[in-house]
């Protein structure tokens, strides 16, 4: 689903073809021949996605799979010295570009540093390498009773988690990817290796340099290994889902909620284009939807607690016009009513027309001006005449838009970037920000820069020049140089 | 309290007397004479504290009050201009040194900043200048049912909080000073006025700048406003106090607690030391206590959640050698079990013979280490045959110590200062960091130098250096030029 094709301003001089040659054939002496793949299906996996709503046309002049921090900073090294861009990659499942290879250089495909180094149950956290998968990491912990409560796609790869600063549904009760990482390794430009902290879970000791590598989208150095906290399973979980007759209605319920401190474990809310599509592509737990937006509710913690909790939102619910308000009485019920929210992308993509493309963005604003907010996009979006739906992470003041067009009409692809920039803009004017989750990537850079001004862009960019002179890392993502 | 003089090694060339004069005048101009003051009481006060830890010989040349940004912004521009040092100054309460002024220079003292610019109670979040005092603002945002969940020495004032990165009691449940800041108004030493991010509650955007000046300590800009998320006031509280036959049990039990999962708001500790102090202070709460160490629990939410808590918290303890477990069964009480530990500083004090001097520190270690490190570290103090205590955060692995000494005494400072510097390096050997709350200051450089390694570090110097070329910003703190 590429919507934007982008090229970047590029001030410096980049390693030419031969060059670039070169420096691989070092890279080879120095990992093995099996390192380096310049494949022709590789290089298009790994520079361009369906799934992303920003691609660029360059691609990867090769893929390069190191095993080990010290091969990471081996291709670092080399890198620098023919002046070859560095595009880090993990599953490939970011949607604004943030892998893609604007000015071409190597991709380094994480995916065989695979393993967890260390896991300290006691002390609730986990050393890994950049390339572990997060459903893989819960899986092989379940039965220590800890978790890793982040839940972006379930494709995702932990290095690209923390350098996007992931969320998804947990992050209104856990937080964001920033909230778990308690240290980094990460490989400069340079080759240098820099650990950024040792492994308590609180400190003050010197700059936080976890948090600006985090959410810093691979453009300061290529993450190699994290320590991870780790939350404790919650004891119960319950599910409740509420309708409301506009989204307007539903959403001022979900601030509601939240400044009436009930206690909630996630606050999701589908609208009801969403709803339909979740009907129309077969249903979800076996049931037939009202077609209506709708809050998904859940609440974790004990049996007393939850029930408690359930009271507190479905008295708010009901004083905010809400239609229907179901809570699960047993696991399977949980499990079904929370299926419509959990297959959502899926019956999207499920129901798109042949030939047409999704473009699908998120912005976050404080969590007052949400309703309106979302009430005033989605009527923007509806005039088009197009399939477009809304669905949030209203409990964070994070939501995503998703349009559906025809990229062979260019009318109608100008009629969309018109929606989806005036989106931004209102997100901005009402002090919001142009990315909750997604990042920026090649995407949202003129956004970001509006978002946040030269001066303070300035002063990311005189960070990045001090550990990244040549400008290698990642180049062309966040902003210019 | 000073126990360390300290120098700073200078590679700078910072302003001559004249030239310091010069810009004072230039300053007086632009700020009004009332603004600056060479008053010696005043500048004594704002170079030197006997609650500190550390401090140095040399004092500023003048303190200067801005009221405004741009006043700030006005100060920085002379300041670069003339190569003069600024020493940003909040309430003055940091134990580290970190307001101290090792290379003279300016100290720019924010208290005259102590407005709140917006409140937004249905966003859950409030926009200050540096200067406000925390239990001012909670004072007076209390009838919103919100307040700021942190909770240092009760002089604090929001901009040294978020450049220590401060914490307390508070931490384990709602984190710490980072977790609340949404974005910072900072004026770099070239004054250049950087605003960090707008008002969402959660971004993908851009570098987290917001989290790199929080907790620098003043280093790499002056933070002159703040906006901060607020937390909702539990509806109900309760307290419960467990004694244990030994420090190491009572550490035992409080990673246990931790480990299970025990829903606690807080979680403290204090050794039999301190318990006997509190008793021979008079008390604390109306209560004699048992002499033995003691964990103090908090516990919010609602009722029944809160008795759910105390039976699991209770079970832990005495499957974990507890002595006594006593829980409130009133407001009253509630108050009275926790008057001990909110009166454990005071109390030291209040016995503190005449003549001694208090050295104070903290670290923190991964929990599962807590109950082996604490009881080394006491076994360590009290081979000096002084009197020495232990105190702590443990629901964050983060603890004090603190030893009384005579330092007209060379070789009892030097048998104390080998205790605490064991103390540092235990916590190293341990992954721990050398602060958990305190920040490094002038006290600590050589300890975060071995925590993080030179290359760490080296990266930390080059983001300072490409915002304060000619190191400015509060100098001789957290690392040396």
């Amino acid at each position: 689903m590429p919507q934007r094709e982008h090229s970047s301003a590029q001030a410096t001089s980049y390693a030419t073809e031969s060059a670039t040659q070169e420096g691989l054939d070092e890279i080879r002496r120095e990992l093995g021949q099996d390192a380096v793949s310049t494949d022709v299906d590789d290089l298009e996996e790994h520079g361009f996605s369906e799934w992303s709503t920003s691609n660029t046309t360059a691609r990867p002049r090769a893929v390069v799979r190191p095993s080990s921090t010290e091969e990471v900073s081996a291709i670092a090294k080399i890198c620098t010295k023919y002046k070859i861009p560095m595009v880090p990659f993990g599953a490939g499942s970011s949607v604004e570009g943030n892998f893609s290879s604007p000015h071409s250089g190597i991709c380094i495909d994480m995916s065989l540093m695979d393993k967890i180094v260390e896991f300290h149950p006691e002390d609730l956290d986990i050393v890994v390498q950049a390339g572990v998968n997060w459903t893989n990491l819960n899986e092989k912990i379940k039965v220590s009773g800890l978790f890793l409560p982040l839940d972006p796609g379930p494709t995702a790869l932990i290095g690209g988690m923390i350098a996007t600063n992931c969320s998804g549904t947990n992050a209104m009760r856990y937080g964001t990817m920033k909230d778990y990482v308690i240290n980094l390794t990460v490989v400069l430009a340079d080759g240098s290796v820099v650990k950024t902290r040792r492994r308590p879970r609180k400190t003050s000791a010197g700059y936080n340099l976890t948090a600006l590598f985090t959410g810093s989208e691979g453009t300061l150095g290529i993450i190699t290994e994290a320590t991870l906290k780790l939350a404790i399973i919650p004891p119960k979980q319950s599910v409740a889902i509420a309708t409301f007759p506009t989204v307007k209605d539903a959403a001022g319920a979900a601030s509601d909620m939240i400044r009436g401190g009930v206690n909630l474990a996630a606050l999701e809310l589908m609208d009801d284009v969403q709803m339909k599509v979740v009907n129309s592509s077969g249903g979800a737990g076996g049931r037939k939807w009202e077609e209506q937006p709708t809050l998904f509710l859940k609440f974790s913690g004990t049996e007393q607690a939850i029930k408690d909790s359930i009271r507190a939102a479905k008295q708010v619910a009901k004083s905010s016009g809400c239609g229907s308000f179901t809570s699960a009485t047993s696991e399977a019920e949980m499990e079904s009513l929370w299926s419509a929210r959990k297959q959502a992308l899926w019956a999207c993509l499920a129901v798109r027309p042949e030939g047409t493309e999704v473009w699908s963005t998120d912005v976050a604003v404080p969590i007052s001006r949400m309703s309106d907010m979302i009430d005033e996009c989605k009527g923007d979006a509806a005039k088009l005449g197009l399939f477009s739906s809304v669905l949030g992470h209203v409990g964070d003041g994070n939501f995503h838009q998703m349009i559906m067009y025809n990229p062979n009409k260019p009318e109608e692809k100008a009629a969309v970037k018109k929606v989806i920039d005036d989106m931004m803009h209102k997100a901005l004017r009402m002090e919001g920000t142009v990315s909750g989750e997604h990042g920026i990537g090649i995407g949202k850079k003129e956004c970001l820069l509006e978002e946040l001004g030269p001066t303070t862009i300035g002063v990311m960019k005189s960070f990045k020049r001090s550990v990244d002179p040549h400008w290698l890392m990642n180049p062309g993502k966040v902003f210019d140089e």
